[in-house]
């Protein structure tokens, strides 16, 4: 796709180059996003970031990249969004704030809502998660941990083996991310999910169509191939419709025991976060916290130099954006997050 | 009145040469409201923005309209006004925050609780609607818009024909729009409202005090002289008290047919937003949405370069602000709202 | 303690040197908090601003200072905190915003979390108020407040003699203020409390074991010595645990009577806001809102240039901060709150 003043609603848009594009941007802005550096590249412009649904995560992540690029941010969360309480219609809240703003991050519950909103918006959108649909940009900086991860390993994506662990129906990001993994070469997928949370049959014939393996399961097998990646997922009870589910079962309880059963010395862990702390969630244990291969920090901290290319590229500022470059002048701690592969 | 570190809580306050002077600068101010130009020129400066109500729309465009002036913006929305609800006064409220910030704006759903807080407050406050009663900058943002659109037609609001439809009571924005179109010359007013719903008789009188024409209708008539404005409105349900009414009968229902009938080839179409897409609402209809008379997105649009004219005037940075300007340097769509009218 | 890079979670951490560090940048900052200069020192740096408990006051204080340094505020208010509604761990939630920021401040209902979110964070974390235990930057504004008010007196702390009155069990500000005053020499403290309602005895006992008078009343006694500050509180019905309490009586009200009968022309009166306004409450009285005495306004005032004053000491920019200051060019009222003993 062509980024310059368009939106990003859906991984279907991209192709391996644009996701390259992306990644390459996002390594360049690592000065930044590790606060060695400041830019005041977008001064003046003014990002709108709509969650009808409360994200607190994704809205800050979104946020402080923009704000790091030297824009300003102005947000609406959840109920207060007042006009649409007043019988206000998706197409004329988007046209009215895009007449306020110079770019929109829109978050909602509604699958397909996203881009209702775009079609009336004057200025592009992103798409921060619509309802169990799409999540692009929590797939572009999972595919930058990847690569990041890898490229540490000294490995590559084309050939990968790739376990999804958990609730791989409503788990929008795991869709998203599948998708955009089916567009690298000779794939292996290993799917493990419990029966009513299986992964949705078009996402499985979308990896199968491009010539990669998928093996589903709904119980851990007894043997299983190494895995270099393993993505683990909460159940998303606020989707859930009916189906008799509180937290996993052991089976699907990624904890040190069954990394060491599957898992090698290069195996990545990653998980979209939240993790649910809860007892007999059986989500992403922590006793896994001080292993090296836990990625799932390192993940988080990705999303901003991601979001931070996206705004770039879609604003038309990604281009020797070094030369706008200064040094940062208050304390950062040496341990802050993020570092990219290449850099120290 | 003179702006400079002053209130601005009602529209009596305003003269005809006030009026003027807002638009001047609204119209200098148009290039920065379009993104063609940024400015820094209160960089440093704190808006604390305290919406007791929600508005989403009314907030962003104040929050925004100060981004683009370069200062910085501080929000509090609807419950989470915590020192309130442990008791506070307003009196206090206003005193503490008063303390923070350089300018506030104000919305309160009670009408005259807007001024009590500007008594105690150190900094100018502006009034962003209280109640039922006043919401200035929005009458500014429509005298705006008919100026512009009427001067696209080689018109001057003197002498014009303006129909008001909908609900007159507790409708504030129509209250205060018709008290400032009245300071104008020879104006002619229709009032079509449901009986419940009709114009204040104090606003009434003031327009016929000051020598305008004012016919009141519950029902559409048969014969209409052709209107220079329409300008319609939401049935504000949230305001209701006791009365029966849910929607508006088909009379109040502003659509290509009633356009046909009363309107002529320039007569703008006007409404404060948002417009109630609900069915049996029969707000304003989505079948003018593609006809260039309605004027309600160019209107907000203009809500931006009004409340940038007020922040320069009442902090005082209005006059030369024009030397301030640097060139945007992000991409910015074509076709992307608000334009003057002697632009382009 | 050695502010620079760490957390600030109690008064515990500080001793009669870093109170003195604080105040003296937080004297050199007067000028950005009276907003005659502006600074951007922090520009391109980003507060998170976590009130897991809805707190205006302090939220907008913290806010509105960071920004008056050049930096981005990005905030997250009460249930919107949707993350830990997911299930997320305290530890969880405080590393990936710390991956965010470069610092934060946290308010949390429970005494001790803010304590947890530190320990998992990268970043700085400032303790905005734990429910009943701490709230450090209070009480450093309200040292700083007895500081500037008795040096306008020509007085010194140390010596003083301090009456507390009203919720001195819930009130966690009465509590670390009494720790900080603890530093000084000399102190007499005089407590007013309803029986279910007094001083915790760890607070009184570390008083005492500094050398320091503690007397206890339940009521106002007939004789008292005159006192140099008179510091009363709200009383804390959010914290209330079956106590039966709804407001004061009128032995706590501190109102002109009671003034007269134990302050002295140099009491000053203090009182951390906000006020309970309900009629009953019995908080602290309006009829003394123009005795030049009350210093209620000038303490919330002073929240600015004490937290301005943190941050910088905290992020490594407050030495030499004076050569980044720029005077400011909109319109300030000439009276607009805070001003130091020292100038004008």
């Amino acid at each position: 796709m062509n980024f310059l003043g368009n939106h990003l609603l859906s991984v279907d848009q991209l192709t391996r180059d644009d996701i390259a594009e992306v990644t390459q941007v996002a390594r360049r802005l690592t000065p930044v996003a590790r606060r060695e550096k400041t830019t005041r590249v977008l001064e003046g412009a003014v990002l709108a970031s709509l969650f009808l649904e409360a994200s607190t995560r994704t809205r800050l992540s979104f946020g402080t990249a923009f704000s790091r690029l030297g824009g300003s941010v102005h947000e609406t969360v959840g109920l207060t969004f007042s006009s649409m309480a007043k019988g206000e219609s998706i197409a004329d809240t988007a046209r009215v704030i895009s007449g306020y703003a110079d770019i929109m991050t829109v978050r909602h519950p509604e699958a397909g809502s996203v881009a209702q909103f775009a079609h009336a918006s004057l200025v592009p959108v992103i798409n921060a998660g619509d309802g169990a649909a799409e999540h692009p940009t929590q797939a572009l900086l999972d595919i930058y941990t990847i690569e990041e991860e890898f490229a540490a390993r000294d490995k590559e994506i084309d050939g990968a083996h790739v376990l999804f662990v958990g609730d791989l129906k409503y788990g929008r990001t795991v869709h998203s991310l599948m998708k955009l993994l089916s567009l690298f070469d000779n794939m292996t997928f290993t799917l493990l999910a419990p029966e009513l949370l299986g992964m949705p049959d078009s996402i499985v014939e979308f990896a199968e169509n491009h010539g990669h393996k998928v093996i589903c399961y709904h119980r851990l097998p007894r043997e299983l191939d190494t895995v270099d990646v393993i993505y683990t997922t909460r159940i998303q009870r606020e989707r859930l419709q009916g189906e008799q589910i509180e937290g996993y079962s052991e089976d699907f309880h990624v904890n040190r025991k069954l990394v060491e059963r599957i898992g090698g010395a290069n195996t990545v862990i990653m998980h979209p976060l939240p993790r649910d702390a809860t007892l007999g969630s059986n989500d992403l244990s922590t006793d896994l916290d001080t292993d090296p291969r836990l990625a799932i920090f390192r993940q988080t901290d990705r999303g901003i130099p991601i979001r931070m290319a996206l705004f770039s590229l879609i604003l038309g500022v990604a281009d020797s954006i070094e030369s706008t470059f200064q040094d940062a002048r208050w304390y950062r701690p040496p341990n802050r997050g993020i570092r990219s592969s290449t850099a120290d």
